[in-house]
């Protein structure tokens, strides 16, 4: 794989406290030509499944041979794995907690590592903060060129997540869940279009989301083709579908969050 | 017009959510030398006037050839038009709401082209995140330094919103209001001092500043000036008359925000 | 000193107001191949031994040659001296308040310049920016290889803020306090790893860490170690002993926070 020189970040670190900032540091340290890419530092703490999902519906549009790294690491300290998993266009270096679960299911997904390599951490590792002490200085050598066999040996039993799926209820019923709310307020569920174009029957006149004490009777296109101030479905540039309300937060105005269930019927 | 390699950002996507990042990554696809800087991501969402009025006090202390990106876009997927505007020192990438109007009273003011050019977009363009699809692709393809005629055709009619201009009472009074408000709680008008200026009768031996309940009865050269606990008037680093408490949040303190009228008196 | 190209920032200015992102414009027009990196710009506003601290647990982790701008500046606008620090590795730029308290007990630290060489200013400067007008243009000329002696003149009378020190009470007792609070909510104290094992006494068998209602007695070596709910104690990735709730806030949960009395007793 070529190497694009462009490291992203994706942590629960906040940006008040100085995690990230020293993180960068380090990767400057051993890689001055690094480019480094902010994707979040706001993860809700310790959320392993938000910080999968978020990686899955961002990584893919790097240049191929961004490294990604991802810390998001309750287990820090504690015998969980450092990994550095390689799909056939990205690399990603991150605890072994199931962050990267969607990663796995890549159609180019190669291989996971399990990091060993010592020389490449910073002298003293501490047992608080292996995003400084190992994560950053492996992926900035990673950078660099250093091959991805040098820092440990393959490993098969890498820690894999349930990430809620929708479900075939019946021929005509899909069910599913809000699994991400975005700081617009926008509901993001697990309905993927690609499950909703495979599962729509040819004779199907219309739909009826349902979810909560709402009923949704069409799927728009924009935005704006929302109706004013009510519940409105389309698919989000995830290709998920989303609950909102117009120029509103659909979280505050709804009263929905994470975890809410939705069911689609053909009708 | 030179190039400056520099793309800055401003838009209401928050830092939570991966938008932001996922623009950079489709930016150094495209152009892997960019310099990529934020303005902000935290403009009110979908606040067109805000966004205006960040990126009226910033964009001239960049480097010339800069490009300006700016993404606050709650009509997108409707028919508003992504455009490309150019001044003297720099370019601008927005949709066609408003966004730029500060930019259209710039004295090096030059052109706006209307973005129609497919070739320029990503491949497949949602209509739910344009930034990523139509306005990151264009932004790095200009920093590379594709020709602005390139991208569309000239347009005259491109859309200007109202910003909310002081107005001259009589003689002696200037009646403006208080536009933005900073973080640390200052409050911003849109009396400028060239407009202050201008206004001052060579006579006048002080002036009395009426907001509110509030009474000022001078204008201070830094904020170590104002008088403690109590509400103080200086022209702020972008040259507006702004409200504020020495060492605290005037927002909070004096209980007063956007739309709050406020009354120059020269006496 | 070699130079890095890097610059870092520190600031109490946000991220919704554009200021930082000025000051990144200012620093690239002067030299085009700086490399910017955030360390916060949330510092609590004003608070000067916030950013101290937060400057003195990052600076190190950096490559050699950065050069650190910190602009925390209540007293902008006043006679307060704009300054320049060197160390063996760095060098600092801000204002003379003593936000580069913790640099100057750095064993490698050199001297302190008074910086009034107005060429490298911004040709206006305001009297409510001099992060844009006089800190940021100084950090990006000294990127460029400039000498730090042609900013200005050695000074001797810098200012120092008093850094809250833990004391020894008794031969088997520290007493220090919570300095700072992190994004996870964990309470930073002032006792340090070194201090701590340079009194522990070699017939200790235990130790009791008193901090409010709670009562601790041992010190684990990382977050999941801690006892579940319950208050816990540790060293932290800047060798300073931390309380924390495994995976919760401990500041909220334990209702605690800045200036929390914290006593080690040897037993």
């Amino acid at each position: 794989m070529e190497n694009s020189r462009i490291i992203t970040l994706l942590t629960d670190f906040g940006l008040k406290d100085p995690f990230a900032g020293i993180m960068k540091g380090v990767i400057y340290g051993i890689n001055p030509d690094a480019i480094l890419v902010d994707i979040t530092h706001d993860v809700r703490p310790h959320d392993i499944l938000e910080a999968a999902l978020i990686l899955g519906s961002a990584y893919h549009y790097f240049p191929r041979g961004t490294i990604h790294l991802v810390v998001v690491d309750p287990g820090v300290g504690s015998l969980r794995r450092p990994v550095l998993a390689e799909t056939k266009d990205y690399c990603f270096v991150a605890p072994d907690n199931g962050v990267l679960s969607r990663i796995y299911s890549d159609s180019g997904f190669k291989r996971v590592v399990e990091i060993t390599s010592k020389e490449f951490f910073l002298e003293e590792v501490s047992r608080t903060f292996h995003g400084r002490d190992i994560f950053a200085p492996v992926a900035s050598w990673l950078s660099k060129g250093k091959e991805i066999s040098a820092f440990g040996k393959e490993i098969e039993d890498f820690v894999k997540i349930p990430i809620p799926e929708p479900k075939t209820l019946d021929s005509h019923r899909i069910k599913g869940e809000i699994i991400y709310v975005d700081s617009f307020g926008n509901l993001v569920s697990n309905i993927t279009q690609s499950l909703y174009d495979k599962k729509a029957p040819p004779s199907a006149k219309g739909i009826v989301i349902n979810t909560g004490p709402f009923e949704i009777r069409t799927i728009v296109r924009s935005y704006l083709e929302g109706e004013k101030e009510k519940a409105s479905a389309l698919f989000n540039s995830w290709g998920h579908l989303e609950i909102f309300v117009p120029l509103k937060s659909a979280c505050k105005t709804l009263n929905m969050g994470k975890g809410q269930e939705i069911t689609v019927a053909f009708i």
